[in-house]
């Protein structure tokens, strides 16, 4: 017979939430994360991503099983329609980051939440990719994310919540605030 | 019977990319389109997110069928593993908006390619995330995504493919040099 204790807020075991806290405040070397995937092009707009391996707290690791990401267009932007595209995929990045950066905070604070959901859209102007106009940015204009959340909290902490995931989010912060990108290209003989 | 001409390069329809390039250089107003998602939480690091519709033309789309991503956290991450987390997403986004305007711009310019494939990887420190220290950064320090390219280019051409991706694409744009987000939450009763 195995007993066990857990300490579980919105999902989120908080005892090893606070271990891992206590690490990497230990051992700051230890939040050093490396995230990876490998990419290659099908045909036209279609192309597909491996998510396999990371590496963090000083370790490698292998997810449980490998993911497969499918992007392409949609007949009018001249895809086959095979799987979101790219800028979709970026709205889910955000969403998914806020979300579970609100709700993993929220538990560290006891802060329980019922529900939680989202709509996000975004505005490109075509006339930026396809170098029409150099006025005009290739990437979104803007981009608005609606939260609705179900949960016993009052007022101050329903907007104490809303704060939480622009306030912590990785995807949030490297979206906002944009992040250095080095693109290198070789030759396969 | 039923003959069909088309001018394909790279899987890409040269001809309706051409349609296109003429209709919003003739009417700049159908370029505006507008992307969308629905997320919802399910538990601890998960949830999910649905693709369904979009705008654009001047016109509203649905796609051939809706795509359900899936966001999930690894257990170093206290989550249960059943999907790419975010961040990783982050990277496919990249990865796939990277490519696919790379491969549409070369064959604008009459350039084929026979194979492209990309290596992506980000840094990241949890002591961002996990509000340990305010100077570092919450989001991804720093991107490296390596290409390679197989086709009948010259070294010249191989130069001007590696920088077609970063020129062009959206999501590139939007991650490097950043978009206004804007965050709000109203309660479900």
């Amino acid at each position: 017979m195995k007993l066990e204790l857990t300490t579980k807020t919105n999902g989120v075991d908080t005892t090893r939430l606070q271990e891992t806290v206590s690490a990497v405040k230990a051992k700051p070397e230890l939040g050093r994360f490396n995230f990876r995937i490998e990419n290659r092009w099908i045909e036209c707009g279609e192309n597909r991503s491996e998510v396999k391996s990371y590496s963090g707290c000083g370790q490698d690791f292998t997810h449980k099983r490998d993911f497969i990401l499918v992007a392409d267009e949609p007949d009018i932007l001249l895809g086959a329609d095979r799987g979101a595209n790219p800028v979709e995929y970026l709205l889910h990045a955000l969403a998914s980051c806020v979300t579970t950066s609100m709700v993993y905070h929220a538990a560290a604070r006891g802060i329980e939440v019922e529900h939680v959901e989202s709509a996000l859209d975004g505005d490109l102007d075509l006339q930026g990719f396809l170098g029409l106009d150099p006025t005009v940015r290739k990437g979104y204009q803007q981009i608005r994310m609606k939260m609705r959340i179900k949960g016993n909290v009052t007022d101050e902490q329903l907007k104490e919540l809303s704060n939480l995931g622009p306030t912590f989010s990785p995807v949030f912060d490297s979206l906002k605030n944009g992040v250095p990108i080095a693109v290198s290209a070789e030759r396969i003989p």
